[in-house]
């Protein structure tokens, strides 16, 4: 019997959750799921012989020796922040771990310890950072493999809604943690366009956007994601004169988004003096110049940030009731988390609601003389405003890993991300029965010119 | 006799090193001044029994050690960065320190120490901060003891270039560290405008300027400086509805200095690929829009900034030779740190130049029905390029500020900023015989209204 401990039993756990106890009697595997609140669990897991839920606190050190020191694997989808210490945790009682959250720095000082102890920890394994690299590479090898020479790769994700629940004038609502909405993009995105080096500031970020089609479900936007250049040594692709990796929103989005930005709403750096006694409307004064005249709040932000005091930008704006006098409620708060509240009153799934997410890759390659553009297209809708999309991308690939480690099928250790075969082949053919699959176009765009 | 020990013999330090070489004889005084080189300083200390130069190096813990044991009293006009290092050192040894710098937290920390060691940590002492906290406390206390009510305060000042030595399109050299120039202003502005709170952002610093008026020197534009908020405690000003700390430039300056903050060239978070081949001009290009078509680097600036391609703002940029092949010759550089090279080949005071310090306090206050305007405005000119104002005003201060302390006529204990009359009162006295002198000027407004 292989026990597998599962930390983080949150929104979108929940597939994973019901693939880990699909799957445990034939593995033969015993599952532990632990989170602050477990009440939900209940209902899943008290009638299985093979499966148990405890309060589990990441912060209790105790607790976390003794969890980890009972399981053959770990898999953490506790918030990013916390997945150091229970890595810490893992390779000093040796035991593989699973994480859908991005490598960084401090993750990359425990390569060499995990390779030495043998121990694969697996990281970016979820939808955005997981199945991207996932079907990309798939994608890249086959071009490779027929000898193209790829001279432009784009990827672009979103979490969005599905068009039948889609009923709000910014084409979007909440379907994972909504404070990392408000804080996307901070930091400088970095790619590379023909060769040149292209940097973007977050100032500048949501004006820069890009208008993407996907067959089927019409036009997307996308705006430059993090760092693109990192991704070239992982994907070998150093030479490639086109690289950029980007998310994905809804046509007119972005623009909106931007007033936040350029305003300062969404800092997340300091705290607004008197936030408990603001009305939504006095913060939002306070990112505007003094008002000497009489002019309206709605022509201030106008003549401030050159928009149309008409048009759809202010209409997605006064739809958040922004200029209201509605208490904010919140004391000590940063503007991001004033602004995150704001939205969580009117962004949150419904009853019924089904949240939908895209995936494109825009790949162009060289290829006998002619020039083609070969496009792969993922779109999944969830069942509904619990058992999401977003819940089924980002937990069936790590279930499938998991799958895979305690098989003995992954032989690549340290840490790890899935962008070499044996990892993602076996995900991406097995998440096609769970209807998460690819939709591949190629197209002749021009013979190459020998300059 | 006291021993004095100055750290930090940079170009801000001419000033203060002169005056207390010539102090010393009379308050019986020996210097010891430290820096990494001190080559420029045997002609001025070698044959005077009195006072000495000594290599010193800030990371060599022993040394450190050693120097502070022999003195009475240690200055650091050190890079601020390095001063609570020496600060700890004067605890554990109790002794005196002053510097020109802003309290960080991590002084504030030393607070309860310092008082109960019977110390004075003596900072903010310079120009900005210094003699803007001690000018103003006098004016606020003047104010105040006719019975005023203050409704409002300004406070700008900027180290600029002498009308006469100004001979570029930006009006703007050099005179203090060009690294500061380059990063001023990041983080979030605070202050407060009738009683409403007001952050802005960075990327919205250098458009929301304010136009002022000097008296014999025109006008010049101020942008908000950090959080003024802060301010309001120390100045006993907590309930004033108007209170806003800001930095001056000649007009046009700042709505090209945001041409560089838009386009992301002042960040020093990253470093950027391949600096060590790049241009001037592919420098500029890495923050722009990949250009599809024919249009010059000039019009795409025009386009992308929604500038005019013939306007004040290009010729500031064309004047930087931004848009030429001169390489740029730094490998492994932040952004920030490009920009600040390309400036510094064309910001340099020239031999002969003389630079010019502007200060401006602008209150207002009601009293026995009226309402009135109070002006304090402050222009120190430099002699040439070495004896700048601006070592003259962050300088003399300090000296001052030294003797009294030796003197023992500063009572104020632990963290100390010079906001109290013991100090203000007798620095700006002897200020006026170095020329540093505020010129006061005071018109009736209108009558108070009775709502």
């Amino acid at each position: 019997m292989k026990n597998i401990l599962l930390l983080g039993a949150g929104r979108s756990a929940s597939s994973l959750i019901a693939y880990l106890l699909q799957h445990a009697p034939t593995e033969n595997w015993h599952i532990r799921i632990g989170d602050i609140v477990v009440t939900h669990l209940h209902s899943l897991v008290d009638e299985l012989p093979y499966a148990e839920a405890l309060v589990f606190d990441v912060h209790n050190d105790t607790q976390r020796e003794t969890e980890v020191k009972q399981a053959d694997l770990v898999i953490s989808l506790l918030p990013a922040v916390f997945h150091i210490e229970v890595a810490k945790e893992c390779l000093k009682q040796e035991k593989h771990l699973i994480t859908a959250s991005y490598v960084t720095p401090a993750f990359l000082e425990l390569h060499a310890e995990a390779q030495q102890k043998n121990l694969t920890i697996l990281m970016e394994s979820g939808l955005d950072p997981g199945i991207d690299h996932m079907s990309a590479m798939a994608a890249i090898q086959h071009i490779k493999a027929k000898g193209g020479k790829l001279t432009s790769f784009k990827s672009y994700c979103g979490g969005l809604v599905a068009p039948e629940s889609d009923n709000n004038p910014w084409n979007y609502k909440f379907t994972w943690n909504p404070r990392n909405v408000v804080l996307a993009g901070q930091g400088t995105a970095k790619y590379i366009r023909n060769g040149e080096y292209k940097y973007i500031p977050y100032h500048q970020l949501f004006k820069r956007t890009e208008l993407l089609y996907v067959e089927g479900y019409g036009h997307f936007e996308g705006y430059a994601n993090r760092d693109s250049l990192s991704y070239r040594e992982p994907y070998d692709l150093l030479d490639i004169p086109t690289m950029l990796r980007g998310t994905l929103r809804k046509p007119g989005y972005c623009a909106a988004w931007d007033v936040f930005v350029q305003l300062g709403l969404t800092d997340d750096s300091y705290t607004l003096e008197g936030s408990e006694n603001m009305t939504y409307r006095l913060f939002f004064e306070a990112f505007l110049p003094y008002a000497a005249n009489g002019e309206t709040i709605e022509q201030r932000v106008a003549n401030y940030l050159t928009i149309d005091a008409q048009g759809e930008i202010m209409q997605k704006l006064a739809w958040l009731d922004l200029f209201t006098e509605k208490p904010v409620g919140l004391a000590g708060a940063t503007p991001a988390q004033v602004l995150e509240k704001i939205l969580k009153e009117k962004w949150q799934l419904s009853p019924g609601d089904k949240d939908m997410i895209v995936m494109q890759h825009l790949f162009e390659y060289e290829l006998a003389g002619e020039k083609y553009e070969f496009t792969s297209s993922l779109v999944v809708k969830g069942d509904d405003e619990v058992h999401t999309a977003m819940a089924k991308t980002v937990g069936l690939p790590v279930g499938i890993l998991a799958k895979l480690l305690l098989q003995g099928k992954i032989s690549n250790r340290g840490i790890v991300i899935p962008t070499k075969p044996e990892l993602y082949a076996p995900v991406l053919e097995e998440l096609k029965s769970y209807g998460v699959n690819f939709v591949e176009q190629e197209t002749v765009l021009e013979k190459v010119t020998i300059k």
